[in-house]
């Protein structure tokens, strides 16, 4: 069986059109089979539109499910998973749970994404609480996961205990780090500094079965010098919105100075190639979405803004995650150390 | 009396050249007196090094205080306040306490500097906890102020409404915001988001004298939308060193690739004028330090990393203070809350 992938069509902001054309990428480039869930007049339009019709997306491996209810960006997150129970997100988090499909990809409203998979995949046995997993990028290239990005405001030392176990096997498996450094992040690389949870999360950290270097700061995030840095829910979700609105800032200022005079106009041409890389190197969507760690399968959760290539990689995110049996290795490695620390 | 502020000489990573010549550039400039407090013969060897030999200063209205003692950057925070009775920043707080000084700036171990600050100075009646305020570029041009940046890792709700308070009169006073509008740092703008404490601010924020626009996200800090954010001060002081690090990182990647091939090259030359106006956009050292507000008389504490510039903007911040009497308006409008709650 190819690994496939079940794509909630309805979740993004341009949704179907970015996810349609996004899930007809990956299947074409990564020898994937995808399910795209939601309306399916919408779906089916998207795919004419984007000259693929009827039945020929069989041929590509693109098989479509019918979810008649959309969770949208303004829905309550607690009412709208209890009472659409046939939310396109919804039906592709069953479709996993049945086996029909190895994992999901959605771009919907990430609380209702984070509730819904939760509630239908269940957590991992050795896992208290999932954990967002967001990819930043630094000055040696290779990303930077940060975890919790967000599934947990608060956190209990513990918490934090496995969101490290679970970034460092994310960092070792996807993006091929061999020995993963990890870090907490504080306010000051002193053990004294920080909150209650920061000490005593430290302190745990330093008895858990990784390369733990200590505390970190804001900062070291896009150094490189960390491969993965753990943080309460809050916390991560602060920086990954701070460094969002930071760099359209940046791109902005940058835009609005390079227009002021003729020379700068033709200097800013020139260099576009220079822009281009650096946009490129702080893109979020080559990324490819955020995984939700910890639940007992696959679920990677995509900005609401997603462009075609944001799926794209998000789906491909989704497929290494399969084929890396990452949460088998989480479970594994969990497991081991409850064992160790019971003998 | 012209105003006259105390500056720690010995305080920051270049010190004390940095705020020898900041020091002078304020005397000249801005009609201050300073007082340079720090290792006398340090001290007078830089004044000749700039071509200041003694006792000319006199008429620069510079004076010199020794003290014997530094706090390093490496020193433990506690024990180093404790210890060192003679340090440059304690003496600094000393003459403001005494009234020979209306106010201080240092760029020392910002620990040190807080604490020394607090216990010397003493916290204003009315204020539980004083507050670091760091200013924050925007789109818009004015910054918006950021509160709590580091002075209390862990905070009780009632803590943030009077951070919300002395920031909207921050915003006022010293950037000239008519209304400042204040927003509280959260993950979500809907009011369930977020931690208890968040929850519990919130509604404390609702019912005091400022115009409290609801929760902000990360991204809201650069738009300029709001003019004062309120959060505790692990998650502020994360904030800043976040934005320290991703523009840092930035402009080192824009550079790298502006260096790759002879047409970004010249792209960069030409382009000079549009990055330094951006650079300067985003440059701290514009905003001259970050004060410790709730303290019964000024303390403003800047980078180690600050540059003369920084130095000299932060004594024209410290003066303001004093014109303004910042200090004297927080106790007002806090004690005015406090008694309007109890009619």
């Amino acid at each position: 069986m190819l690994t496939t992938i079940a794509v909630d069509a309805m979740g993004g902001d341009n949704a179907p059109a970015v996810e349609v054309e996004g899930a007809l990428q990956a299947a074409r480039d990564l020898r994937t089979k995808i399910i795209l869930v939601g309306q399916e007049e919408k779906i089916r339009a998207e795919l004419v539109r984007i000259g693929i019709p009827y039945p020929r997306e069989k041929r590509l491996h693109i098989e479509i499910v019918h979810a008649s209810e959309v969770i949208t960006m303004d829905d309550p997150v607690a009412t709208s998973v209890r009472r659409k129970r046939d939310s396109s997100i919804r039906v592709a988090a069953r479709l996993v749970r049945e086996g029909k499909a190895h994992g999901l990809v959605s771009a919907g409203n990430t609380g209702a994404v984070m509730a819904t998979t939760k509630l239908v995949l269940g957590t991992l046995p050795s896992i208290d609480r999932p954990a967002l997993a967001g990819i930043f990028p630094t000055l040696k290239g290779r990303g930077t996961v940060l975890l919790d990005v967000g599934a947990n405001a608060e956190c209990k030392p513990i918490h934090l205990k496995q969101f490290a176990i679970m970034g460092a096997i994310y960092s070792r498996s996807i993006l091929g780090v061999r020995n993963p450094r990890v870090g907490l992040m504080s306010i000051g690389e002193e053990d004294l500094k920080g909150t209650e949870l920061i000490k005593e999360a430290a302190q745990l950290l330093r008895g858990a079965p990784i390369n733990f270097c200590g505390n970190v700061e804001g900062r070291d995030i896009f150094t490189g010098d960390v491969d993965v840095i753990v943080s309460d829910g809050f916390t991560g979700n602060v920086i990954l919105k701070t460094s969002e609105g930071l760099v359209e800032a940046i791109m902005s200022l940058l835009k609005t100075e390079l227009g002021q005079t003729v020379v700068t106009q033709l200097g800013g041409m020139l260099s576009l190639n220079a822009f281009r890389s650096v946009k490129k190197r702080l893109d979020y969507s080559e990324f490819g979405g955020a995984p939700l760690l910890g639940c007992k399968q696959i679920s990677i959760i995509c900005h609401g803004s997603s462009n075609v290539k944001a799926i794209r990689n998000a789906i491909r995110v989704a497929k290494e995650f399969h084929q890396a049996q990452l949460n088998e290795r989480i479970e594994a490695d969990v497991n081991l150390l409850e064992t160790t620390k019971n003998l």
